[in-house]
């Protein structure tokens, strides 16, 4: 059994909020626009409901290759319209609010488990985002990662093989069960485990607040379950 | 003219000292394994000098996609060969001895002026190495690379285009004018701008010791001209 040498992350929902960011954001853009009368907390989940639903479109080919900043940008003008505001942003409005996603901050326990980890593992983000996207938000909150690997890179989405394949040959140097997956949800670790790495569960029971409908717990035999980055590093004696 | 938002850096001669590094573990090996005779410095500069060569045949397509790694290794049992020393290491003597680039140690300015730099700027390696070999560095010696740009993410080798383009990509967001090249070699910054990067010279004229037979200084007109990495911070008002 090959010994683990790298730790490789998703990053929204896992190690960052986006619910709480991306409400703050649209609460402050309203504020600056006179915009009375939206739920932003209802605009952030519908932003990121329709996360899944555009990657598809990509995974399928019914898109060529289009990165998530692109992805997200399609849907906020889909929602503007939805939530009848679209003539109240300015063009630079609507490109600083899709920035919203490369501000995201992490989860109180995220920085200091995260920083423990990497005395003595490789730690990368494996990630839907995009390469400047990861490092934007790296920056941004503090996020200590040794090198950022995303979905840009082979141009596929997770839970497309190609995804974890990249982590496997880029950080692994070809040996999967020398990289763990850590993710807050079943279905990204049970496609990292068929391609053999091994796997860390994070729960976060409260990622999408009181909608929360699924990943209340490990619902499989991961390698790790921890309740948080800080107790998944003293489970690896960091 | 676009801003600069991202730094991505040559790494080889420019950031570390691979010159003092791979003969200071030659000494050690022979040391450890009782081998006399080799001058490890000659050795070290042989082995560097096998490096073009053997990525040209990958760029040329009389090898297919080899990655850093496999290169160096098979340069290294070609000279243990001519050295006549190749029955005096075993194989996990050989994965070591091969693993030394992995271990290169930065020019004394590089790792002050880059984390100067890093301040106000996106700073990415863009490496004829492989993503785990610049990983791997880093965290040997502290670089604070924001991320880990390489040869085998786009599969490609500088100066081959697909390498520019993979920076400018990943973290110029498209725009080649938001990233600048740094290098201690002419041929490098030639190459990049012509992809319309920025260009940034560091004089490196000691790089090969006394064998070095160009890059004394820039020979062309860069975007900025430099003696180490804490005067570009100093240029760039970091």
């Amino acid at each position: 059994m090959s010994e683990i040498k790298v730790l490789v992350h998703d990053v929204f929902g896992t190690v960052v909020d986006w619910r709480g960011a991306v409400t703050a954001d649209g609460e402050a853009l309203g504020g600056r626009l006179g915009i009375s009368g939206v739920d932003w907390q209802e605009f952030a989940d519908q932003w990121r409901g329709l996360y899944a639903p555009s990657m598809n479109k990509v995974r399928t080919g019914e898109l060529p290759w289009t990165n998530l900043d692109a992805l997200h940008r399609m849907a906020l003008d889909q929602l503007l319209d939805k939530f009848g505001v679209a003539g109240k942003l300015s063009e630079e409005d609507k490109v600083w609010f899709n920035l919203t996603w490369h501000r995201l901050k992490p989860w109180p326990d995220s920085v200091p488990g995260l920083t423990r980890i990497k005395t003595k593992y490789i730690i990368a983000t494996l990630s839907n985002g995009t390469v400047r996207l990861l490092t934007d938000m790296a920056k941004h909150c503090g996020l200590p990662w040794d090198t950022v690997l995303a979905s840009d890179i082979p141009k596929a989405y997770k839970p497309d093989a190609a995804m974890y394949q990249s982590a496997i040959e880029l950080l692994g140097s070809g040996d999967p069960g020398a990289v763990m997956m850590t993710a807050a949800h079943n279905n990204d670790l049970v496609a990292a485990s068929k391609h053999g790495m091994k796997t860390a569960y994070i729960n976060r029971p409260y990622e999408k607040g009181e909608k929360q409908d699924r990943d209340f717990k490990a619902e499989h035999d991961f390698t790790y379950v921890a309740t948080s980055f800080e107790d998944l590093a003293t489970q690896l004696s960091c």
